[in-house]
């Protein structure tokens, strides 16, 4: 788990022991944008989708959280409220510590807030590096690069790699800044090429990747 | 300074002890996107522009620093490279640890550490809010809002808030991710309602805001 990597073994078993863990079906939400934010969480299995409500009230996805990834915890040590919703895309394993288990875990274990700065600094060169190629890449560009991204956190085999998580057209256009037509038009030429595969379960793809390299051109170059 | 908020008189002294201080004139480079990152940067007064350069090769601006800020520190918790360049644009003091250091006083102070989560989860959940509003926003309310945050920083009298840097219309428009054309244009339409003045000095804008509550308006409704 990447907020307590480099912990020994008696650090660990003290994590462990005042940590809360819960299974939960997926479509559950575990908290709302806006509700007063009291627990640091993490994903021991299963798959979280993140999203926030815009002004004109549409759900925009932000992110998918992955086995081994934390969430909804930043809020702990800024303003206190949830920026977004939680809702579990899969059958999932939830573990989360309350504040105050948290920040006593710090007081013996400094290296806890440092990986907690690693994990934020990523995903803020993450967010920064999403925002420049909104407003000035090609869309094209931005959904290769949605997917790759999905696929580090997915699972390889002969047939490619499976993204980790059941996504919709709409998740995928949300994530690369896009129109939903957009999207889909430019996956299934991706799919028609081979480069990709959806396979349809209860309303969402479940997309596999078969040619990395030929996205990875399309991310880097922005040309097809 | 955010950095070292809440620490003792003594443990301010040790910080200050290994601070190397320089002041530097403006539009002097400061590190470069994809250099080796070897210092925490803060900055004592002045202004410093954070930009990063797309796969055209296009300068985009990503972030303007002032007085007490941290810059091009996240880098030494996660990849080691500066992921953007920093130029001043103004005459500016900085203010800089090295690595070493900065690790030394977070080993002794962990509320540094502490400090450090808070100021990258607020750029974090400040950068998330920008990429929603690029990709869902109407482009007033996304210039409103980057005036808006820029104000915060700025020096407020009778005749209204003067932004802290000097910036040009282009700044503007990559902050908000719009055409330098339409920020042009919306921001003459705000200065001909007497929302905001700007007066030119050596090429760039210096921007005074006098109705904030109108550009607060916008921001939130995204109607005008």
């Amino acid at each position: 788990m990447e907020l307590f990597r480099g912990l020994e073994v008696p650090a660990l078993a003290e994590v462990m022991a005042v940590a809360l863990i819960r299974t939960v079906p997926r479509h559950t939400p575990l908290f709302h944008q806006g509700d007063p934010a009291q627990h640091c969480h993490a994903l021991l299995s299963g798959g979280v989708r993140i999203s926030q409500t815009n002004a004109a009230g549409a759900q925009v996805a932000l992110r998918f959280i992955g086995a081994g990834e934390m969430f909804g915890s930043v809020p702990l040590f800024t303003d206190r409220l949830y920026p977004a919703d939680a809702e579990t895309v899969a059958d999932s394993v939830e573990i989360r510590w309350t504040e105050a288990s948290l920040r006593e875990l710090i007081t013996r274990h400094p290296a806890i807030a440092l990986n907690l700065v690693t994990v934020i600094g990523r995903r803020l060169m993450e967010v920064q590096d999403r925002l420049r190629e909104v407003t000035t890449g090609r869309v094209e560009q931005r959904l290769a690069r949605a997917l790759l991204r999905l696929a580090a956190s997915g699972k390889t085999s002969d047939a490619g790699t499976a993204l980790a998580f059941p996504l919709t057209r709409k998740d995928l256009a949300e994530l690369s800044g896009t129109t939903l037509h957009t999207a889909s038009r430019t996956l299934a030429a991706w799919e028609k090429r081979g480069w990709l595969s959806s396979g349809r379960a209860q309303g969402r793809s479940r997309i596999t990747l078969h040619d990395q390299a030929a996205l990875a051109a399309v991310a880097e170059e922005g040309r097809e």
